[in-house]
């Protein structure tokens, strides 16, 4: 079930300042948590109602739905934290499809001992982020789990979005001549979260690029609504794994220049300290987009115009030869392929 | 980020018995878990597009969304899976506002060194009660964590429901007078589980009740659409907290008699042997409706039509007295109040 609790139900007075199983229960205890925490935080018309699920109203057309669970660890790294990342990476898989996020879900599975001032903070988050993408969390569940059964937290979110006549925007719909435009510099997500992991000491502070892609993509899409062919989000795999991706499902050829993809400094160095390839690390607030040639100024000069796409540049661009493979041309003016990794550069990023 | 990657995409030989970090890095890994288990597993038009997103034909009315998260012990059960609970679950909290089930999300936590096979028996039963109740999987995720950072597998579904036009059901909706209708016998689910992890030697097996109730819901709508005000499956909390959240969240006294509820005797048994109340063990396909007194025969004559149905009875009625407040008559004739459990009585039942 997802829950429920009318607001005139008896709620114990007892409060806990860390989660104990009995929140998980179905009992007073959830109602509490429920009353005290998540309601105050997603107030909307639809959550108060506390039914089980919740009834949105529709015209006809074409809704995007995503779901995504979330087990970063820390919880809280520089620039964000889990609940940030929990509603924009929801936000920003709708808006890949053009679509205008609207409604979201969230679940929480805790670990009992966890305490309950962190949940408040990424709750807090949680709520911050989905005003900022217009949108409202409308329905959720809690699950307590016994210790060491968790770690701290995970929250796994799916939302539904509008998408707007006449858009088309899919992975397998990029074509030969496309440009290819990055929306900003890369990396920070992932190497954000390690240099907290690991405590690592480094020049200059890296921040996660969390945020969200909503308005960039309606940007976009009022430049030039039919010249956007394929939008993807690089987070796990990087914008390398994204670009071997869109190679395969539309059967093109990439070719992109090292040289124009924006990494910070900061991110730069320690990368190279640490032997991890900038390409294939973590973004959350970045997107890349497959755009007809002949409009790729215009949507450049749109993106730019934003604050999320202020340092969007073009990379390179779609070929026919070379069918499904990323061919980059590298700082010192080599060429490498780019492809799909193997294996986990680094676990637990978002 | 959802997954996707192409068929096309190149995959590697190597085979795994068990869960590796590398199978939730949107690298190779995670391409061949998608390609290898739950693409043929879930396959439909949507999913094999593998964007981050489905898009979704919508008529204009109003849809049903729910979320729900899985983490039941063990993951296999005497009557289910978590697999099937989980498909199960969010298709009934779907079918509770009176929607017809449609598009389901399905998103992984999993543990490293989780065994591959178990993944696929639970991906196999997934499969099975998604395609049963007449939905399918169109979107997802897979997100790894090391040892002993979770246990074995958490489970996340969202769903959406087209809910048909004039349909208004709601907790909030009962009225005095109305017929309290169960479907069948109370905390089969609850004490299926208990009994497995207990390993009991109980008289008698005990099977988990877990079945989609969608069917039964649209033979109630069909039987008397406007008569149905309050659906609700008492899953966590069991038939006695479903009860007080529907008092208190219409602001009715309910009025029920312990002898018209069906407990199956070996239920009964392992209830009475544990010192477990049967009214608060969750169940995990039954219903209890609130239902206008003229159409109550009616609709109980449909139920007991269908095979989720069978058993269904009148257990009591909705009165002006005690708004808030649920009175049981007991087994021997008493009376005595039924309140919101305050604690866990089964943690991790679903």
């Amino acid at each position: 079930m997802a829950q429920s609790f009318a607001l005139s139900c008896p709620l114990p007075i007892t409060k806990h300042k860390h989660i104990v199983m009995g929140h998980g229960s179905g009992g007073r205890l959830t109602a509490q948590l429920i009353h005290d925490l998540f309601l105050p935080a997603f107030d909307n018309p639809l959550l108060r109602k506390l039914d089980d699920q919740a009834v949105l109203d529709v015209a006809a057309g074409r809704i995007a739905f995503t779901t995504d669970s979330f087990v970063v660890t820390p919880l809280f790294f520089p620039g964000g934290n889990i609940g940030e990342l929990a509603v924009n990476g929801t936000v920003n898989d709708l808006a890949m499809s053009g679509a205008r996020p609207v409604w979201l879900s969230a679940a929480f599975i805790l670990e009992e001992g966890f305490e309950m001032e962190e949940l408040s903070r990424v709750v807090a988050a949680m709520s911050a982020a989905a005003a900022r993408a217009g949108t409202a969390i409308v329905t959720g569940d809690t699950k307590v789990v016994n210790r060491r059964s968790a770690d701290k937290m995970f929250i796994t979110t799916a939302g539904i979005g509008e998408v707007p006549e006449g858009v088309a925007i899919s992975a397998s719909a990029a074509r030969p001549g496309d440009a290819v435009i990055l929306s900003g510099s890369i990396a920070d997500h992932g190497m954000a979260v390690l240099s907290k992991r690991e405590g690592l000491e480094l020049e200059g502070e890296i921040l996660s690029d969390t945020q969200p892609l909503d308005r960039l993509v309606a940007a976009m899409l009022a430049a030039a609504p039919r010249a956007i062919h394929t939008l993807r989000d690089p987070t796990r795999g990087g914008l390398g794994a994204s670009l071997c991706e869109i190679a395969c499902s539309s059967q093109v050829g990439v070719e992109i220049d090292a040289r124009a993809i924006p990494v910070r400094e900061a991110v730069k160095g320690a990368c190279e300290l640490l032997g991890i390839d900038p390409l294939f690390v973590a973004n959350e607030g970045k997107l890349v987009a497959f755009v007809d040639p002949a409009a790729a100024a215009e949507v450049l000069a749109a993106m730019r115009a934003t604050p999320a796409g202020r340092d969007a540049v073009a990379i390179g661009r779609a070929v026919d030869r070379h069918a499904g493979m990323v061919v980059m041309t590298t700082e010192i003016g080599g060429t490498r392929i780019v492809d799909l990794p193997f294996n986990e550069q680094l676990p637990r990023i978002c």
